[in-house]
């Protein structure tokens, strides 16, 4: 079983095409949530650089519920900046789902609220609002593989 | 005592941008050995969109040998995904020195050669050649923090 990443309405093509590039390096699979802020017709990919987006098992949904309703077996971990829990404070373990939020907002107060015992903080100073989303996919899902001694790779 | 992140002849200024912006959220230390791919002119760093600039410690140096040099007391661990040894393979300490090579090409193989007994590598598979270079610095940098019980942060 693969882990797996949800992007709900990524805004900035390069930062999904990073993420894209770590699911191809590390078997995750990727479930974008719509209305995503950039097309991913063939062209406009091949224009941002996304050249890993066909190396990717991705998944497209119009809503966090239907990610939900489709996996409903899976754990779901939702990364934030306004919780307290740090990610390194979890056991992961394979076929867990890691969620995200929009670059400029994060994920919805509501669906942090409805899970609040499976939220999840990158420890940072106060001199950022928060990392780099392409980053913080890339700790959190190489935090899970190290607990797991990097199954596959 | 900070983190250090080494950058040896780093090319694409959006990446250089993001291992910024993780510095400063780090309290990381950030070294760049020239030539770099880019202008560190504010203009230049402002139309890149590299708000952290300014919030992060940098010194800049001409060759890998000022830095270690100017750092003689200094842990030194070099990224490559020519190596076998994991970077989780290490224990890291406060003031560890974490060097990563240019996008294209990775660190030169002398200096790989030279310190065989601190490379590291991100284990990943054989669909992508590498992964981005702000992501391999993310992954190792809190690696670091996360042995270390996270100081300050």
């Amino acid at each position: 079983m693969p882990f797996h990443i949800v992007l709900v309405n990524p805004e900035i093509p390069a930062n999904t095409g990073n993420i894209a590039r770590t699911c191809a390096a590390t078997g995750t699979h990727l479930h974008l949530v719509r209305p995503l802020g950039f097309s991913t017709d063939d062209r406009v990919l091949k224009r941002a650089g996304l050249d890993y987006w066909h190396a990717v098992n991705i998944t497209y949904y119009d809503s966090f519920e239907e990610v939900k309703a489709a996996n409903s077996e899976g754990r779901f971990f939702f990364a934030s900046t306004k919780v307290t829990k740090r990610y390194t404070d979890y056991e992961f373990r394979d076929g867990d789902f890691f969620v995200f939020g929009k670059e400029t907002a994060g994920l919805p107060k509501e669906l942090l609220d409805q899970h609040t015992e499976t939220t999840m903080r990158i420890p940072m100073t106060d001199k950022v609002r928060s990392l780099n989303l392409a980053n913080s996919a890339a700790i959190v899902i190489y935090e899970a593989l190290r607990q797991n001694d990097f199954p596959v790779l």
